[in-house]
């Protein structure tokens, strides 16, 4: 349920209401808005009898919430939320693009490709330093010193970084180096990795399991929100299918389901859907003009000698193509 | 096999070469190009001896065919084909809009939804007169009354026809009226009605099954071509996933997919995946930015009372803003 | 609706209850039961008045079915469907092995198999004459030869004779020579097929379609139904995912989601759903233990040097193991 | 690579080649066979010169790894894996059911269901005190207070305990109740909980994930085997198809495919996949029909009033049924 104050309701009366919504046992989390302040009840199991609420000063009504989630619901945050970190804006209504490797390799590789997608109008650097792998014996990342090759980046091209955190001992690492904290399709349903994810300072990118519903999406950002973390942004990136000319099915509705009942920002990672590069330029152009806030693209500066899935990155004259298509 | 004859090779060359692959036991498909001629050999279970071809006058190379599928497959046919009907050109870098209600219910219906599309811009006419349906108790389509309508449409707006064939016999008639015969997605596999609308002198529009893969797809539209019409049109319209935000899961990536193996083009029905009117416009401006060689729209001038499919049918409003936002 | 006839009904009574509902402009079709008559009324498309039936003789009363099917639901026919041939009964408690080869080949090697399933207790022998493939160019069976050893296999060793009809056209060749027509997983919504089926006075197999629901296979046989043909036989064969362990996904819990709506009897096709003998012995266990109704199995003397689907095929050592383990 | 020992091979020239493979770089793991010792070479990313080990005292031979997992795989341990508990047998040929309520709710629920599983014959208790939930507002489990019930039902009934960890936290915990530590679905890919768990001193249960291959499923057990802990059950509960007859598709196809490849025990939750417990004794017949190793299966006392997942849960009578129908 949600408590909408009246449009000059006090800071004074929100405060009351969470107290109110706290002695009912419940749960009350303060939505701002541009017009009005709503306080979320959650914790609750069943209905709420909301009749203490309504005898409140500055409270203007109740509303039944329909969906199982709450807070990254419509219902409860009208406006499309824009996650704005320095000077970017991601669900601003510009295209935001996040590029890089798979994994971060050396120095040399990583600037490298920095001042590659930098020099063509990307706006983060993404790049694994924890990578989740398949096998026991691949290549599990660089650790802390890929996260401090990522500092480095930020430091001499201004890119932000956003990297993955993959469990709850890294996650700690990642939020010192990073401007944005991913969390892997694998993890979707981590949900004590969700949960730490709620309670950090930085901005969370949850991809999409790729066997989740949308509606599960939701509810694993509903838990980063649960655990006070409003900063989520929302990443397509393929579900599976029987269908074999691509790793994953890219689902591009996802978009519009996304937006029709969640405020939170939606990307497209067209690289690991496809897992090839030769489709990664149209699908682009496809998730931009269905309405995607932005892209998470695979680059490096040699793919044949990537050390991981260099079959799904961009060399940088395709880079450049993307970014001269998509404008 | 292919055999590729040089550039100046006379008719009487290319007709040697047929003859004589024919004396081999198989079959000969000259293809002509934009340079040259090639002929296809289907028909070979295994390797074939092209030492007598090599000899023959005018033949420049052999050249082994990769795939399973010949006729339709950019190696036998390099440059994009591109579907010519009248003045609308199919696969000509233009996106051509096929537009009109699921189902053909009356004259009164049928003309009003032709003039809003033929208003706002599309160049073809769809409407079923069979209707495939899961249950054998439902509006099964007006036939051949409904077909004539569709005639009336043509007379009145220039427009185009696309309509359905469902079976041997209506085919028959289909082929009197439309201009485009559709195959629909659960006839890809109705090997009998493929090679039945390879026999037919008009371009047909084969939809992709629910569950097939981008290779079947290209078989079956081979199994057309193989018997005799080059003029094959393929249409992605979804594919059943676990994800149940759509009616089906709209595979985009299967545009550049078929691009890269086919010279045929391809076109995009997002109302069917999609289920839902709501996502039919951000998807179809995805597909033209993809790479979608046109569109296949379901539009009703009052969907609420569409006999069939109106939940995803564009009414005219809709319909004007998906064509000022696809140009 | 159902129109539920007294016990004691005459067969006067019946009649008079189909007249009247061919008078609301329904069709009635009478299903004898045990103890009493249901008339099925079907072609309505909304409610149906049932004042008038009610007042008739020797209606006791009206139930409305809860589901799109109708001829095929446990609704209107509660106990389980038998279908008889000569001395085999399927859907009878003792599960019926249908065993043979992917494709009659020739006549060595039809009796050779043949003789090996009859010694090891198969009642019915499959073989196809008719191939259904995904290209133009492979071998599409012997046809009408193939029939006629089929019906050798029949006159020399007693076994009934399964094979699938693919068009309109051979399926009247296939219902002169067959005991069971088989209608394929790729035609399950070919509805004209279908069609023709109802029509036919021999038993149809169909094969669930490898992305159909239980719903959509259960329409399927409603249109053999309604078009006059009440034996049928179901088939599980597999449905297409993402696992890739075996061809396609085995789903035995259709045979349990299928009994418990519908009286129709069920068998398995572990060989189509594998693609790899190793798992047809326990994946058949399984399906008999689950409570199918037989099994479709395929066998072949020299699976080595099958023309078709050999991986798939047991040999007569591992066939007779197979016998001795569902024992 | 496997270092493969003459039968007559001391434990000091085992050791000697362990130190060796180190020296190489890589690690080297004993694995006990019946007749032999072999030592699996695991964090080479390429082939391994094998000379120095060949000339070792003691050694047979080196077998080349052919799948990307080595521990889990039959060619480094030929023979299946049992793994016994007090007087438990898992893998031993005869089928174990592990059975009890989804979550623990409180004592009398707890002991109630225990005695009824007990007193038909289960083996292993089942029930969940951390719950992983797509809702951060849904009952998450009574945590420590409901291992501390299991560990009454140990002491009361001498069932067995077999409970979920689904975090590194809590995992301490119920390592410290459990005999039998449930790694669930969704937690497949959680690599850091993986390789907790084969750290742990007891038997980890391995849930496929909704959406994996058996090859995913292989590695994550790879992954808690390479940390040290070779008591891996492994557990097929359903995959996530399009079919809608059951919540999840129960892929019994799984078992062949393991036993092919894998030495680890394989059990089947027939009550998650199904959704339903109308499917759970035909399903459960089935797999113990097909080869699983046992059932992991819900029970409830009153299932119309569980906390979770009633609608799935069999009743004392129902599982007094599914165990005489499985013996």
């Amino acid at each position: 349920m949600l408590v909408i104050m009246k449009n000059d309701a006090t800071k004074e009366q929100v405060i009351a209401v969470v107290r109110e919504i706290e002695r009912m046992g419940y749960q009350g989390i303060p939505i701002p808005g541009a017009l009005r302040t709503a306080v979320c009840i959650t914790g609750n199991q069943g209905p709420v009898d909301d009749s203490r609420l309504l005898s409140l000063d500055g409270v203007k009504e109740t509303v039944r919430v329909t969906k199982p989630y709450k807070l990254v619901s419509r219902e409860t945050h009208p406006q499309p939320t824009v996650i704005t970190i320095d000077n970017v804006a991601i669900g601003g209504g510009k295209p935001v693009v996040m590029a890089g490797p798979c994994a971060i390799e050396n120095e040399k590789q990583t600037l490298t490709i920095a001042r590659i997608v930098k020099a063509h109008g990307a706006q983060v650097f993404r790049g694994g330093a924890f990578k989740p792998r398949t096998s026991p014996y691949s290549f599990q990342g660089l650790g802390e010193e890929g996260l401090r090759l990522l500092r480095k980046v930020r430091e001499e091209t201004g890119l932000l970084i956003i990297t993955e955190a993959i469990d709850h001992t890294n996650i700690m690492l990642v939020e010192e180096y990073a401007d944005i904290i991913q969390i892997g399709a694998r993890n979707m349903q981590n949900y004590s990795l969700l949960r730490r994810a709620g309670r950090s300072p930085k901005p969370i990118l949850l991809k999409r399991g790729f066997a989740a519903t949308i509606e599960e999406l939701l509810m694993s950002a509903e838990y980063i929100m649960a655990a006070g973390n409003s900063q989520v942004i929302l990443c397509e990136r393929g579900i599976r299918t029987f269908a074999d000319n691509t790793r994953n099915t890219l689902d591009l509705s996802a978009i519009p389901s996304i937006k029709e009942v969640s405020h939170l920002p939606v990307v497209v990672d067209p690289s690991h859907a496809a897992g090839r590069r030769e489709y990664v330029i149209p699908l682009s152009r496809g998730a931009i003009a269905v309405g995607a806030d932005g892209l998470l693209v695979e680059v490096h500066h040699d793919p044949v000698h990537a050390l991981s899935d260099g079959r799904q990155s961009l060399d940088a004259d395709q880079f450049a193509t993307l970014m001269t298509q998509i404008k």
